[in-house]
């Protein structure tokens, strides 16, 4: 399976892997009754709404995804506080790591477009574009000074500075990861759903926008059911 | 997918699903170093030997499997006590109810020569066959006692009683009851390496035998690296 | 800590251990803007309510409480399920097996105005008790099954049936368990929820109601915040 | 409870709460025997030792201890990944976050003697200091690039930038960050195991050792027998 989408200036989400489909929610959810559909019907479909309306979302943790993201840290991070500040702990991740890897490091870097300003009632998110001239100007400092953290990086790392503390150096939050990411369709869902909504980070929303499309032609149903984010 | 496996008189074991192969664990395992393989080298079957020796679990969370099981209750409450007990939570598990169901009850009862004697040294567990005739009174004993409960369960059930009460009348060890179960390949790992112990209940064993012949073609490197159950 | 509440003919619920307070869960959440209250005030009250009707569940998770229970086998399965069937997966269970305990085997009974009909219009739950005539043959032969029982299941133990075979002959669903339930409050206030609601088996209901009455002095305000059963 | 030992340049550790005891485990451990002790007794250490040695862990996740932990961002990180990483997930985390604080940055700068070299033979880790002349060049360069992002980031915010993304200027692996993590003892003892080995990063290592001084007093018996660390 080779299902990706482009995210940013260099990220990407790919869909590695599926187990289930809205008919195999639907059988799980049935074993009460022992009885098995083939096809999915209408009834069927009428179970999922019902299921998703009223939080019995035990059939959903039934299926599984797999996802390979390639995300700046910032995003990484936000995207793991929602694992381990939700319970649906039905998540495995895998990470690449800077105390190993030897590639170049690649950033994130807003086009002078994508600079957002601060909100006008609110100690958190973001408001509209800044002007476009301040954003040129910001889009040329954060390359310049990505640069000279490259540059202090590499020089540490020759004078036989260790990898581990070299990284020290480098401007962290745009640096792009990689990482593996398994989980139920519920923890999906519930990702999208918080991830997806109006004041959630623009940067993360791009990425959870990716994943929904992944997801959307495996799930139908249960994606059209489960996914109602605030305000989006 | 259809894969199923007979258990004790009238239980059984199907693999409903699975996504991941021995291939999907390597490539999880290599995001650290941005690697990927598309067929499985000797190089690979070397690091999910390492992983496993080493206690490098993650990797092996990243594969899912479905089961259908149907079992005796108190078989499956010692399934689920290996779940709630273990730290493997990535598990989903749905089952039928007696609260519910209308069906026919069905029950194990064990032929004359699989009544199994007290343990001579320990508290639990069971030791060699009993003698052929204590073993057949045993059969007609409980087939008789069983006959008796459904007689008074369901004439409960015609004076009125509803029938999450009326089922204190059945002899509930041995009902058989039905259920999916979710997990990742650690987690069955673990079941399995439990379960296949020798001083596991002779039934579960049963059904983890079954677990284990039907996830082996799908994961043979890694079923051979990761189940090491204690005296089997 | 020794807070115990009698629950069914011989049932209980003992609160063991607890850990955190409202106060600690407000500081838990103000992590995020570094601030930490020694005593509740107003507003902290107002930030628990609002934490509680926005879904910010995670600051519960930081308070943690340990309870041992004493309840039929058929509500220990309810128990769990809820358990296994949720994401509040921080959860750890301890439970007495009749793979080992030698003590006598006890069960519950209820008493002649304590069974209940079958609902009108459902196919689960139960309506109004039955008449006090028909709810004295019940315990009368229930008893007397029950006692039946346990003779073959002592007498198949004297012939050297092993105890996890032997089993097979009592009435599992009425036979008290033993067991201890560490969770986090957000857990806690997850199983009260559903199986305080109406539509839950009167049984577990009179357990969870022990829990709620042991668990209120504890956590007060976010108690009152989180419990919302469905009808109840 | 406000039991605190300071780490690094700035972090330090807070044992902020405990529930449980060596004594408990043993309880909850003696359930499936229904026997209770009050006092410590030497029967007891020898039924943690050998919970411990076979790997019944179960017991252990009945007690739970919350910390408050300020660390530089690349050794919460490498703490996460060990909690998504693992099967332990009875945990909580809640962190500060600079979507919002407005408090000033805090950075961890290694002093001259800290900076380590490249392990020689190895791709990750850390070998034996690098010259004192280089460390010394190291801490310079470092503080003064840090100066830089700083400056940079207070002109971006000044010029209307939303936080979330002035923070891109920021040399986020060294930036200190505040958090609360709840876990059993299960999970804090592999945690320990995990980061107290050799190969650990110097930096993790420092916030381990203050976790087990911290955690010592509380469960010696436990403690003795769970950590038992690589290399270490």
């Amino acid at each position: 399976m080779n299902e990706i989408i482009d995210v940013l200036d260099r990220g990407y989400v790919r869909l590695t892997n599926v187990m289930g489909s809205d008919l195999s929610i639907v059988n799980s959810a049935r074993v009460s009754y022992d009885k098995e559909s083939t096809e999915l019907s209408d009834k069927d479909e009428r179970l999922i709404k019902f299921l998703a309306r009223e939080g019995h979302t035990s059939p959903f943790r039934h299926a599984t995804l797999q996802f390979e993201m390639y995300a700046p840290l910032m995003v990484a991070r936000q995207h793991w506080k929602y694992i381990v500040g939700s319970d649906h702990t039905m998540d495995a991740w895998n990470e690449s790591s800077r105390r190993y890897i030897t590639e170049e490091p690649a950033f994130y870097v807003p086009d002078p477009d994508e600079w957002r300003s601060a909100p006008e009632n609110s100690k958190q998110g973001s408001g509209v574009p800044v002007e476009i001239k301040t954003g040129f100007d910001m889009t040329v400092e954060l390359a310049e000074y990505i640069k000279v953290g490259e540059k202090l990086y590499n020089e540490a790392m020759a004078q036989g500075i260790c990898a581990e503390q070299a990284r020290l150096f480098l401007p962290a939050y745009g640096l792009y990861v990689r990482y593996y990411w398994t989980a139920s369709l519920q923890s999906v869902a519930h990702f999208l759903n918080q991830r997806l909504s109006h004041d959630s980070q623009a940067e993360i929303q791009a990425f959870a926008q990716a994943v929904k499309t992944l997801v959307d032609p495996h799930f139908p149903v249960s994606i059209a059911e489960l996914i109602k984010p605030k305000g989006a």
